[in-house]
């Protein structure tokens, strides 16, 4: 399936050394997140890299000005929650200040709003947390506390579209060294363009020199070499979000056909809480959320990974 | 001093008007903003508008991308503090989500992280806040919920550049009915570039077209009109960021002599925290924290702002 738009894998691995730097805490960050997916598997436990949130391409060397992506990482954070419950061990990989596994339902409450001061049994003051404010606190803070003192989830952040393809690569890596037990739960808004550093003004963008005019090149797709180097043996999800429904399956197939790994994820901007299609190569299923399901805020989130955890148990006995 | 490149009021005014879609709730906002400077105007209090975060600027219709400008808004948020100190009415408007004033203080903290669950007197069980996590919370809380009960803070949010502009335009005339009273303290990141409505696609822009050329047009300034015809009367300032120290001060002077307000904050992108210099139409006077104030925390903000205050008090004295 190669073209000029679909690079095998040597080119793509190239042009990410060569034209997005590497963080400088990768290696370490590699080393943590091997030592997880290790841990885990030697427990028999299926562990899955979710990936959330938009990455930031920067227009100047020395950034003030970026193109991002709408997202606000709430697919991924809740995904994760659900994984956790179906027994996954969870890499975390997500943008800086995006949305954060049972954080995110109290997202927007201003902290300062969500505490109260009150008289302690002495002279003394104590600050409490208001439950009209953090409705269910306690149960969910409970939760919170077990899935870290269990060491279940590992969070790795990033902000730029350099940092995430670098860490994406290192966590394929790590992930690959427990097979089939890996899942790949590619939910991350990732630009498809960027600017390579030669090409980057080094200071801010005047604006008196007049209208702007930028030249964006298309990033290599690192699916490819994901699926066919770093991780062959894993169960790789990707996801496809459209603004106009007519394309969209069509886009899904393509990128099935392309990439050869296991799902496509297609919604659609306006109804992707209630309603997605889980595309494979041989079928698609709907997943849909009824007007009275919303109402009892039931979240599609839950039917994706149900569907994706049957998937993965039938694509493990298939491995072995 | 008006020029192709620095139009007249009218023109500015009618391309706010054409060019970018008012937010539906601009009224009321307006409206709350006219009682609240009223209000504080009557009780002999000033009234500083703080603005304050970077604007996002959609590329598509049904926005999937958007550009963006590098800022957190602590310059706004810290800032804002120091006014209500020195007993300023604040009107805040920032990007969503940027930082807040107070809460500030806990920006990166991870909510779930800093409460912790204790055994009640009976058999329920507490959420109360880590002193740990939250250093000073007593005492900060205590501060914010003052200024929230003296009704002395009031937040007004935007998202978009084209929100930013139409609310900034509402303040202006909102607080422009006390006068000489009114501060702008424009601190906000706002984008120099957008693309018009008309030029923009409708549907998330497709990467397999190639790579992407965008072209954008230069936002109009609305310094001019705020200065000129929506709030005469106020002391304004604004702020220029450079990443390149040899331009800064030219371009600062070169903004006074055009929009004609009273003083700019002019600060480079490495140094913000520890140097600005406050440059007037006869002056320039140097702000800076030694190395042993930077490791005391103190902040920049306040000298900034008592600097302000002091030029305020003067101004005032020369309108009356």
């Amino acid at each position: 399936m190669a073209s000029a738009e679909t690079p095998s894998s040597p080119i793509v691995e190239g042009r990410l050394a060569q034209e997005f730097a590497a963080p400088s805490h990768v290696e370490t960050v590699k080393g943590l997140m091997t030592e997880f997916a290790e841990r885990h598997g030697s427990a028999g436990r299926r562990v899955v890299l979710v990936t959330s949130g938009g990455t930031k391409v920067p227009l100047e060397s020395r950034t003030v000005r970026f193109l991002d992506n709408f997202s606000s990482g709430r697919r991924g954070a809740t995904s994760a929650e659900y994984f956790l419950e179906l027994g996954y061990a969870v890499v975390f990989l997500h943008r800086h200040r995006s949305l954060y596994p049972y954080t995110r339902r109290y997202a927007g409450v201003n902290l300062l709003d969500s505490l109260r001061l009150e008289d302690g049994t002495g002279t003394s003051c104590q600050v409490v947390a208001d439950e009209q404010v953090l409705p269910n606190i306690g149960p969910v803070l409970k939760r919170y506390q077990e899935v870290k003192k269990g060491g279940l989830l590992l969070p790795v952040e990033f902000s730029t579209l350099s940092e995430y393809l670098h860490l994406l690569k290192a966590a394929a890596q790590a992930l690959s060294t427990i097979g089939s037990k890996a899942m790949f739960y590619l939910a991350a808004a990732v630009s498809d363009f960027y600017i390579p550093p030669s090409e980057m003004p080094e200071h801010k963008i005047q604006s008196s020199n007049g209208p702007l005019q930028i030249s964006m090149k298309m990033v290599p797709k690192m699916l490819r070499p994901l699926v066919k180097d770093w991780a062959p043996k894993a169960f790789v999800i990707s996801f496809k979000l459209e603004t106009n429904p007519s394309i969209l399956l069509e886009r899904a197939r393509q990128a099935l056909a392309t990439y050869r790994h296991h799902a496509v994820i297609a919604n659609v901007l306006d109804t992707r809480r209630g309603y997605v299609v889980v595309v494979t190569q041989d079928d698609q299923v709907e997943l849909a959320l009824t007007e009275e399901e919303m109402r009892q805020e039931v979240e599609i989130e839950e039917r994706i990974v149900q569907n994706l955890f049957a998937a993965h148990t039938h694509f493990m006995t298939q491995q072995d």
